[in-house]
């Protein structure tokens, strides 16, 4: 497994492209498409909110069926809670780009992210289709990157290599955060391509359960949004024998699309709203993957403990506050807590640590926690950021 | 019922009192002692955080002995994470309590407030527990009420009289919060007293009934705390013939203590921490009770809606959003939004409103928001704030 440079376009076969639409008030990319020129299976995962974007239900019939060959995207308004009319607008993008890229209107996967509850301006995004179409070149992914940003401070890619009987394969990806990321199911956005030959069922397995120790563990403010969706396309080109079994091969492509997956969705967490601190949380020790999983991401979530951070304040209480609401199993008297290698609590107490070397630690962009639980084996990475003034300042004037 | 002024201490035979005993930095009240000079019964709810402080696994022993005569509170240390030591000094605390009011160390309920994991300063507690008590006398409601403060910016209390059989009864009660709320099962720390004659085991009915519609409803930063306690005592001295079948009477006292703790649990959220807005939010035309509070909390506790209302920007998606996720079942496309007595939404799509209307609703201090689902006749409130600066300044540095 070897990590290399590029996104969506490192896997044989795709393009990706962009253009200016002034969807967005300022002068930046607000529309992304991504096309195989081969067939591929599709999957992907979708938000478990209620409240569902227009593209989330058009999208998800697309992956149902089992492939796609395209993927257009904008950004700057959400196309949520926009009614028939928001239905419609889909059918429009994706008629759009099918007939620019000469594939089938039912191969095109669609996606919005920004506002919500405001009428699509179609009249700007299809002209804007047929720009980022003809910009589609073998090295347009970071531009796509781009183009899918909202509050995001840097655009997202992440590509692997590895072997497949005897062939080289390539799986990359590009996502976006930053605020309203709570994901449940898929992250706000999130793109991977592969030239892997792979059975759609498995595909898809693979992305479910990917999605759980990936995407799905990290948090920026707790809030699921309407929008979230993460889709994978695999043309095959790659040429390897078909993966249609849960063995050896399935899993070297599942831990390639891992590690593609936790990089992009670390990247988002590093880059959350307002965000001056990375923050990595780790249980360890917990009776089940679902008990790591609930208390890590609890911990990472906790306002007052991401407020902590920020100020640098070595408040081991509310990351032991928040394991204690995060309806994992434990027993309280067992808990230690290192903020980095400093252990600050053991068996549910403090210790007298140095403030001083607690300080120094805090004072780093990237801080890790490791909470150990003393229970079982299981372990679970939560990934987020700390809570700042700025955080209040973007979204106290988001959509004005 | 009738609203009256006072607190703890509007109940016949009861006394309140406090005292200075440098657990806080500054020169505030630390040391709150209640007491009644006739043997009471008591009833509780406690914290459901699996981490519960010294005082919680303290005091639910006492009330789950059904009687009790004194409480005594401090605020600066939560008493929280501190092993065997912990239970140690609330036993401290209790002796000292019981010794200076000549009763029984069993009567005594003890509850902290403060920091986690740092042992209790007992040599200067036990000092100020005698100065406090000595201090007790029949107006001392609101010097306890300021010695259970932490953040908050306001002492709260709440007193009502209302008449059973012919007999003038009152109930009034202290409350604080202002941080780490998120209360389940009860707010931070609630004393209620009363003079009425009531059974322990409909006493107990009544608070755990009232819990779910005042304390439970409010949200300030979603960490439910590791020492939440609401207690009332009854001490009979109304001389109401007695409380025992749930019935008339019982329906009566039930609406004052109702009356109180959604008053006190109002106040908390007005004064949480760094809030410059308080947000009443009310989903109604919900199928369960259930569905309603779920909703009700989920838009009040979103860091993206509480942040958009600090901005005064009329950002409604992030409210169905919020409601979306809140696992409450509804029909989104029925769901209409009003922002005060302006509607922004309805059947789920945005309407075009007056983005000055709903600017100059905005400004105001209080902001209330109407969720109309339409899918049945249940309907909760919850109470909240926004999402402020000085939020994050507050707990960027609370502990150092």
């Amino acid at each position: 497994m070897q990590l290399i440079t590029g996104g969506v376009c490192a896997a044989k076969g795709f393009k990706a492209g962009a253009a200016k639409a002034r969807i967005k008030q300022d002068d930046k990319y607000d529309i992304a498409v991504i096309v195989s020129q081969a067939a591929s299976v599709a999957a992907g995962v979708f938000t478990t909110n209620k409240v569902q974007a227009a593209p989330v239900t058009f999208s998800k019939q697309v992956v149902a069926a089992g492939t796609a060959q395209a993927i257009v995207v904008n950004s700057g308004n959400a196309n949520a809670c926009t009614g028939e009319q928001g239905i419609d607008d889909c059918q429009a993008m994706a008629g759009q780009t099918a007939r620019a890229l000469a594939v089938q209107a039912n191969q095109v996967i669609v996606a919005s992210t920004g506002v919500i509850g405001v009428p699509l301006p179609i009249d700007k995004i299809l002209p804007g289709i047929s720009q980022a179409t003809a910009d589609a070149s073998g090295d347009g992914d970071k531009r796509a990157a781009q183009a899918i940003m909202t509050t995001d401070t840097y655009a997202k890619e992440v590509a692997v290599e590895f072997v497949l009987g005897g062939k080289r394969v390539r799986l990359g990806g590009i996502a976006k955060g930053s605020g309203m990321i709570h994901p449940n199911m898929a992250t706000m956005l999130g793109f991977i391509t592969t030239d892997a030959n792979i059975s759609r069922d498995l595909l898809q397995q693979a992305v479910s359960e990917t999605a759980a120790d990936s995407f799905n563990m990290i948090t920026v403010d707790g809030d699921t949004s309407t929008n979230d969706m993460l889709i994978v396309l695999a043309n095959g080109l790659a040429g390897n024998r078909q993966i249609a079994t849960a063995e050896e091969d399935f899993n070297i492509f599942k831990q390639a699309l891992n590690q593609v997956c936790r990089e992009l969705a670390r990247l988002i967490a590093r880059d959350g709203e307002g965000a001056t601190k990375f923050l990595e949380i780790t249980v360890e020790g917990a009776q089940t993957a679902k008990d790591a999983r609930l208390a890590a991401k609890a911990i990472c979530g906790s306002n007052l403990v991401k407020a902590a951070f920020y100020g640098e304040d070595a408040n081991w209480g509310r990351i032991i506050c928040a394991l204690g609401y995060s309806q994992a199993e434990f027993d309280p008297s067992l808990v230690d807590i290192y903020l980095g290698s400093l252990k600050v609590a053991e068996n549910g107490a403090g210790l007298a640590f140095s403030e001083e070397e607690a300080k120094q630690i805090l004072s780093n962009k990237d801080v890790k926690v490791k909470v150990a639980l003393h229970q079982g084996n299981f372990q679970a990475t939560a990934w987020g950021c700390d809570l700042s003034h700025e955080y209040v300042t973007i979204n106290g004037s988001y959509r004005s």
